[in-house]
């Protein structure tokens, strides 16, 4: 919402928490340092590769870290950084902001025959 | 980021703000009252049906209020809810969350060849 709309920063923020998985990743990150698996095994609908690129945006934005630690098998660790542990407070901020917001105006599918 | 995963708040708020337009849309009409060809101008490359679409999301989730004015051409105008002016400050403090988060780590595409 600065006043710049190319390359505006709210839009690259939404473009990389868009769709149901990088909120709910950071969700079980805010745990604490999960590997491969753990978060395989949370999300058992979310497929292997669909996990990993996932995790790869994520991890592109500086917001997760990904540590591969040595032996067989590899044991690969994801944990949240400083810049992520500084964006869960605001997406909390937002799920507040739903809840308040969906108790005094239930959201509704709007079912209107006009064009505009 | 609450610990209810099904009907997760964070998840229909991402629903609701995912994609270009609603931030965009909230950025203009922070601004004041907007008419629907005032929204269309400031957005030239969004199409009729798809502004009207992503209207009446807002307007259904109580973001935006949109109001007919009698008289021919029909005025339709659109402002912030009260629930919406307490959105905006939220998603400002994400994108200055990216600005900073960008500065110190500048997002790039992963480029690894393992699979996880």
């Amino acid at each position: 919402m600065k006043d710049v709309v190319s390359r505006c920063p709210i839009e690259e923020v939404m473009r990389l928490l868009s769709g149901r998985w990088p909120t709910l990743l950071l969700y079980y990150l805010k745990a604490g340092t999960k590997r491969f698996s753990d978060l395989k095994r949370d999300n058992p609908t979310l497929s292997h590769r669909m996990l990993t690129l996932e995790l790869r945006k994520l991890e592109g934005a500086g917001v997760i870290r990904r540590t591969a630690r040595p032996g067989y098998p590899l044991r690969v660790e994801y944990d949240l950084t400083p810049s992520g542990l500084r964006l869960v407070p605001l997406i909390d901020g937002l799920g507040d902001w739903w809840e308040e917001a969906s108790q005094s105006f239930p959201p509704q599918p709007a079912a209107k025959s006009e064009a505009a």
